[in-house]
């Protein structure tokens, strides 16, 4: 997404893939110990398996790596209930460019000793040391999860259901929007029937999260009915089974996107505020360049963060360089991030002080200088 | 707690009491910016009155700053629930030493766009520089909040409870836990009868926050009931109105023992698995030392921090520095923390290698060193 793990001609490559062992479940600080090489989806059995949950899911969960979600700081969709990882971590395990070892590895939620140093690395993309272990937090089985995708009136409208799902149900885990040049395209791509009219305002898929069996589902379904009498929601359909929540995950997920030429990534963070006028004028500003394009949004409404696939047919460097100018230099405009979860790596290093100011970026150097004097760890990436 | 707000001789000291301005409430963004000398108490008045909680909470929340609290990254009563107020940060600006002013003022609470600057800040003791301003997190108010004051059969059976109401009842908002010693002590000193008997085992208060007004009380009695029938609970008072609930926080807060003469406060962090030996074994050593003295221990379960209040009738230097040796050294074989939120400021500097390696705390003077080259911020304290 970024080229942060794309190794340039003189790099050596190290791969954890051999270190992912889960090496304990703590019951009584309800905490998971493990090697960095192990994928997110074993790390994720594994808590089951102990009666546990891990608060963290993404996508790419079969492949990628705890080390990497941890150098990335990986958000995911569950972000507005567990946080991103920095919320889960609480010990780290440290490789520094002299070949010290920092290890942080105590369980316990608070310890005010000193500065904080694995929140150094949390999202440093590897440029400060390699991280070899964590100790994860983990979270009560949520025993009941209703999911609903649905249709609503915009995205004003949907931040007001989010707040009510917010007040009126509890702790909602999931609340994604896609544009409806996304769903249709999907769905297509999909096969099967639509669950939802095309060329509504907006779609949402919901998922609200709850450690009692009882209500959750019947109250989540109150509310969208009410919503709909408020004209918030337009049309909804609740998951009656967990096939038919996976079949909603599915048209999230998006797979039939990746199959578009040339596709360009854009990963933006924005306030819900201007994240409708930010979309209009992004997405006309790209029409009058490349009337022909595919340009599909989607994100995740509860925490900012914005989404943008584009296929304009080439993706050569002076195609990709006024993508990235239009994209970031409204984004900038809007006060937005120009990367809320995927990193800045390698493709994003130029455009960096378009959010982070002068003395923000003398400070990152400073620490890195001081921690990596020879800039031997992850080499032009980030800063 | 630990003099890191002390002066020495030849310190400037820097007021922030009158940056107290409540700047913004975002609705959008449910964020509150705040200039950092706003005491804890105006910014939860605040916050509530627009309709937001605010997730921090503390005894001294009429005094305490939100710069202080930031600088020490304080945890108080919630942090279960909330967590510290690392996690409620999403924007901070910072006075360097040079003069320059570094501000990562975003609302978003994803933005992986280099180093995550603030973090280094928070819990720094301000010895890398001064908070002025921050962006808090905002949360929806609990509507319904329910509490029990309840003797447990010690902490296994306290423990067992916990993970009891976290699956059956849902978010425990605090589980605070107290010794007889404390119990009585605090009860005698505030007058009045009793709730519960004198010596029992162990003392919990429990606090349940949900957002909707139905269930939780009653959830909350049954899930009680039947850990008394499960031999959990020995006997249980729920609190019948918010004056009860204030009654039952009055004996956590324990004033009474703030009018021993030469108290000395212990904040340490320990697996919960460890809590009972710590105590046996730390209480044990205290009283063969000091056969008459008074030793109060009480602490927040659900996140392994354990305060210890003790009063042997003197504090010059050569008992401070027995009684630091005793609980420091019991500490640190059961792995724990020195500090789990008051920080090290200047009386637990001497200590810091207890819980800190010899790695830790050079990447620590690393990044001091780059950023305070000079040493002029927060002298002598921390590191």
């Amino acid at each position: 997404m970024a080229g942060g793990a794309t190794p340039t001609n003189r790099d050596v490559v190290v791969s954890l893939e051999r270190m992912a062992s889960v090496e304990q479940i703590d019951n009584h600080t309800a905490t998971m110990t493990v090697e960095a090489g192990v994928t997110l989806e074993a790390a994720q059995k594994a808590a089951l398996a102990a009666g546990w949950f891990l608060g963290l899911d993404l996508g790419s969960r079969s492949s990628c790596q705890i080390g990497g979600n941890i150098s990335t700081n990986a958000g995911g969709v569950r972000v507005i209930k567990y946080g991103t990882v920095r919320n889960q971590v609480t010990g780290l395990e440290v490789v520094l460019p002299d070949g010290s070892v920092v290890a942080d590895m105590q369980k316990i939620a608070k310890n005010n000793t000193g500065y904080d140093l694995k929140q150094l690395f949390i999202g440093a993309e590897g440029t400060l040391g390699i991280v070899t272990r964590a100790i994860l937090r983990l979270f009560p089985v949520p025993s009941a999860v209703g999911t609903v995708l649905c249709a609503t009136n915009g995205i004003q409208a949907s931040e007001r259901l989010l707040r009510l799902l917010q007040t009126e149900v509890g702790d909602v885990s999931a609340f994604e929007i896609m544009w409806p040049a996304y769903y249709s395209f999907v769905v297509k791509g999909l096969g099967g029937r639509t669950p939802l009219k095309i060329d509504m305002p907006l779609y949402a898929l919901i998922e609200v999260q709850d450690v009692s069996t009882d209500a959750v589902t019947s109250k989540l379904e109150t509310v969208i009915d009410q919503a709909i009498r408020h004209n918030l929601v337009l049309e909804a359909v609740p998951a009656g089974s967990t096939r038919e929540a996976s079949r909603f995950w599915a048209i999230r997920d998006g797979n039939p996107i990746d199959t578009l030429p040339c596709l360009i990534n854009f990963d933006l963070g924005l306030s819900i505020a201007d994240m409708a006028d930010f979309v209009d004028e992004c997405d006309r500003r790209l029409v009058e360049q490349w009337p022909d394009s595919f340009r599909f949004w989607f994100g995740h409404i509860g925490d900012g963060n914005l989404h943008l696939s584009v296929s304009v047919g080439e993706a050569d460097t002076t195609t990709l360089s006024l993508l990235e100018d239009i994209v970031y230099s409204i984004t900038a405009q809007y006060n937005g991030s120009i990367s809320a979860e995927h990193g800045i790596g390698r493709l994003k290093r130029p455009f960096l002080n378009l959010c982070r100011s002068d003395e923000e970026i003398a400070v990152m150097r400073m620490i890195k200088s001081a921690i990596d004097p020879h800039g031997i760890m992850n080499p032009a990436k980030v800063i």
